[in-house]
Parts: C-alpha cells; sequence; structure tokens
C-alpha cells in the first residue's frame, strides 16, 4: 500500500500519508526508514533537530540500493532549525543536511519555528537545540528576521536545493504577513494538529491561499506523555477515548487509525510515525476507507484549542504561542 | 486628580491613566475631551479608525485655548490603520491624523493591528474600515510587510512626528520578529487585557524588553456587549461578578476601579472611557490605593484566555489570532 498524492501550489505532488521521523532513535533509524519504504511510504518528514538525518539517509540508502525505490519515487523533508535563520547561513546548513541525508535536493524544506535564536556551529553542537549554552540553561535570539529568512529560503529553492519550500508552527498573523514579502509563496504548513487542537480558521487561511496543511501529531497528548509533559499526562489520551474508540469499533479500525483518516479525509496530510511494521501498515492505511460527515463532527467538536508543542510547555522561555 | 507617569524606553514619560477614545461619539467628543482634560485627564488614546480625531483635537484646542493645560502637559496617541501600512503612506496619513487633531506632533503612534489591508484614500472614504468596499463585503490584503511598515514608523519618529512609537495587539511571535528588525525599540505594547484575558507570558516578554505595556477593554466583555458580540453576551460580565463585587466592596470601590487597579498595580497603563465625568473622576483613581497580593492573585485567577477583540468575532474574515 501506498500513498495518494496531493498536488502542491507549484505542481509537485506529495504523499498525503508520510513517515514523521521525529523521536526515532538513532540506533533503529536506518532499519526503521528502510522497513517504512518496504511498508510502502515514500515521504519522509525529518529535521536537524530530531538529530537523525545520518541514519535516515542510510535507510533510504539500502532501499534504494536493493531496487526497492528510486530516488524520484520519495519525497524526502527537513527542515531549517532556529539556529540557522540569519541568511548567509541557510545554504551552508542546508548543504550539510543533504550530506547527511546523502542526498542532492530536499523535495520539501520548511522553516521549522518561526523564531531566529544565536548560531551554533555544527562543529561546537549538533543539532544545536533551543539553547545556546552546552547546559542548556540560556536562551539567545538572533538578528534574523523572518522575512529576510524566508528570502533566503527562497534563494535555495531557487538553486534546485529544495524542490518545495514551505513553513512549520506559523500563526495566522505570521502567514498573512509571509504572504506580503514571499515571492514564492509556502507549497505547505506544518502544525501541531488533532482533536484538542483543531485549528479550523488557519486551516481555511491556508486552504484559501493553496498550502497543503501537514498535521503532526495527529494523535494528541500521546507524544507529548513519552516527553514527560505534564499539561499531557493530565488529559484524557485519544488513543483510548471514548468517542475515538466507538467510530474505530464501527468501522473496525484502530483508534490511531481513525485520528489519521479524520485528518485526511479533512484534507490534511499526516505524518505518523511508528518503529512496529505492523502499525507502520495501519497507519497507512488511512485514506481508503471514510468516517461520515457526522463522525468527523464529533471528533472535531472535541476542540479544546490545546497545544502541546509550545517552547513554553517543555520549559523553554520562548513565548511563541503567547 | 492626575495620573502617575510611566518612563518608557526613550526617556519620555507617560501617564499611567489615560482616557481612551474608541467609541466616544462625533456629537459629544470634544466636550468628553475637553470635560476629561477639567477632571484631569493629560493622556488621550486616538486612533484613526476611531473616527473622531478632529472632534478630540477640538477638544484638546478649546481646553489649551481656556488655559486648562499647554501641549506639553498632554500625552496625546493616535495609530496607523491596516490601510495605511504600505511604507509611502505612513507619513502622509500620520500627517493628516495631526492636522485633524490640529496637532504637529503625536506623543505616540502605534500599529493598530498587525495586518496590511488594501489602500483606501482619504477622500474615497475615511475612516476606511476593515473592508475595501463601501457595503463592507470584502477584505483585501496589501503586500507592505510588518518589518517595512515598521521601518516607516521608525522614518516619522526620526522627524519627530512621533516622539515614541509603538504596536498594539501583537503576539509573542510577532514582537520577538520585531525585535529581530527594529532599529528603534517599540515603547508600548497595547493589547486587549482584562481578568478574563490575562496573557502573563506577554506581559513577562513587553516587560523583559522594556516595553510598557497599555491594557485595552480593562472592563472586559462590557465593551463588546455594546457592540452586540454574542461571545460577549454569553460570559458573566465583570462589573458585576461576585469576586470583583466582594473585593470593590471591601475596598469601598466600584468594581470598575477594582479592574483598573488590578492592572496597574501590575505595572500596566490603563485607558478607560467614560462620559460621565463622575465615572471619568473614579476612573483615574486607580493608583493612590492597592489591593492585597492575594485580591490581585484571585482576580488574575479568572482568567480564561478569552479574546473579544479578534477581528473573526466582528464578523471580519481574517483570523490575526489563529
Amino acid at each position: 500500500m501506498t500513498s495518494p498524492l496531493l498536488t502542491l501550489n507549484n505542481g509537485h505532488k506529495m504523499p498525503q500519508v508520510g513517515f514523521g521521523l521525529w523521536k526515532v532513535d538513532n540506533n533503529v533509524c536506518a532499519e526503521v526508514v528502510y522497513n517504512a519504504i518496504k511498508a510502502g511510504y515514500r515521504l519522509f518528514d525529518g529535521a536537524c533537530d530530531y538529530g537523525n538525518e545520518v541514519e535516515a539517509g542510510q535507510g533510504v540508502a539500502r532501499a534504494i540500493k536493493e531496487g526497492l525505490v528510486k530516488r524520484e519515487d520519495l519525497f524526502i523533508v527537513s527542515k531549517l532549525w532556529n539556529s540557522f535563520h540569519e541568511p548567509e547561513q541557510v545554504e551552508p546548513i542546508l548543504r550539510k543536511q543533504l550530506a547527511d541525508w546523502g542526498l542532492d535536493y530536499f523535495d520539501l524544506y520548511i522553516v521549522h519555528f518561526p523564531v531566529a535564536i544565536k548560531y551554533v556551529s555544527p562543529e561546537t553542537r549538533y543539532p544545536p537545540g533551543w539553547f545556546v549554552d552546552d547546559a542548556g540553561t540560556k536562551v539567545e535570539y538572533a538578528k534574523a528576521s523572518l522575512q529576510d529568512t524566508w528570502k533566503a529560503m527562497e534563494a535555495v529553492h531557487a538553486k534546485g536545493l529544495a524542490k518545495s519550500i514551505g513553513v512549520s508552527n506559523y500563526t495566522g498573523a505570521l502567514l498573512l504577513d509571509l504572504f506580503t514579502y514571499a515571492s514564492v509563496k509556502p507549497a505547505t504548513l506544518q502544525i501541531e494538529h488533532h482533536p484538542y487542537l483543531v485549528q479550523p480558521k488557519l486551516l481555511e487561511l491556508a486552504k484559501d491561499n493553496g498550502i497543503v496543511v501537514t498535521g503532526y501529531s495527529s494523535f494528541g497528548p500521546q507524544s507529548f506523555v513519552d516527553g514527560d509533559m505534564d499539561l499531557a499526562k493530565n488529559i484524557s489520551p485519544l488513543f483510548d477515548h471514548d468517542v475515538i474508540n466507538r467510530i474505530a469499533n464501527k468501522h473496525g479500525k484502530t483508534t490511531a487509525q481513525v485520528l489519521l483518516r479524520w485528518a485526511t479525509q479533512r484534507g490534511l496530510a499526516v505524518i505518523p510515525k511508528s518503529t512496529s511494521v505492523k502499525r507502520m501498515e495501519q497507519n497507512l492505511d488511512v485514506t481508503a476507507w471514510d468516517l461520515s460527515e457526522e463522525e468527523i463532527q464529533e471528533i472535531s467538536s472535541l476542540d479544546q484549542n490545546l497545544r502541546f508543542n509550545a517552547p513554553l510547555n517543555w520549559g523553554i522561555p520562548i513565548p511563541l504561542f503567547s
């Protein structure tokens, strides 16, 4: 099974269901990527910050070498980390990330968060993370505006190093501002999106502007309970929520599949992660069957406008969503 | 009674308690401003969008003519409307606004909302409002970035047309971005602020950056019930809230005074409006007596992160806070 393709505003096609590499351990990452390709995944969503681009690239290389796929069958996504927003840093770090993957272009390269923090050289610490010091106590900002960073993103796009460019974790006001200065409109917007954080108006804005939205953390608190976040531990898990359970039972699907189908049926792309081949396969099977309109509405009505992946929730003193 | 002064990050001094001109009717505005000056107000918070700058200026002129105050005793605030964000429009509209007031400088000129909408010439319609058409059905954006608009704000500041410049309705991410490109840091941030929308992290960010915060709509839903907003009609009014009533009774103050003191004691400036001279006087008396730390906490704990003054709540399809 593979995923259907969505057509981006620049004509490129992107798989609607991909594989997310956040929190995939280095020691299993190459194997996981290889298995995911065997299971039918063609999109891999990586990032400097995930710290596993070398290993992910090894998994890709093995699959290509064994003839499972060709490079052009794959859609590889990576992200510009906050420490590399200064325009002169964008191309060098992108080239380093390509080298880590063993690729000569990304299909999509996106601004990871709308904030510029102080440069840390890859020789000093990589990935650099949110803090400027090794001890992880101090945030320092950089003097790179989002407008100037986007111009640098457009430049690497023009060079063919990224076939498409996009943004992540942007809010409505940031997108509206981006539209004023973008010569190349973002092809995609990646945001936290699950039944506790539905963001209908942001989705509408993206749609009105021809931007495909990729939802991350589709299972809601799950990813953050693992990260030991109190906010996530104190709310009903969506994997075991009465509404989701009932709908899953009715369709003979897992709750994870219902959560993913709720997103894809509304037009979003999704990037679930699993190291289990069985669940990889289940997570891919989220486009060929339908929820009813009432079920979609019922799931959407669980909305609490509750965001987990805000820096402040991780103890990082950057009020990005305040 | 007059207000204590707050010192801005550029050394200028601003009254902590001022008079807000939003929704002051044209036919009473001159009289109201004149009465407010007599009552002791020195700061007037106006805006193109309020549509009453001519009349406000008449009230000021009368008070100066009668010798109640001199120009330099006053602190006149105005705002750049969304339709005038294109850099070449900033100085012309500012000069028109100064002419309307009959002034040769503003003490503070602020970006009203972080969104650029299409230019409407003052000859066509003034104030232009949110919509590009007279019928009020269609929003069109303009291609002016917040970065470029801020550079134009810095230019009018450099010419002395605005002694200080600032922003309004900016969120954390927008402020962080502004800090990357601002040669002149904003002196103030004006935001909706009341016990249902406390925004502690945004206040902290402003404080850390030496920016004075002015809270508007200090009485919460009140201003919006008048504007017939359902969201505001369906929540307990703060003017008649058990917690606020109890604290007001204890101090022998009105609930309005408690709401204003809660803000000023936490360091914010406030800009209440009243056309009643009695209430004007009460609203000025919100700095010379204190709430206890427990009372402040109790009021802050009413927070619901509930914003009334978002364009979407007025039926304007701009997802500025989404």
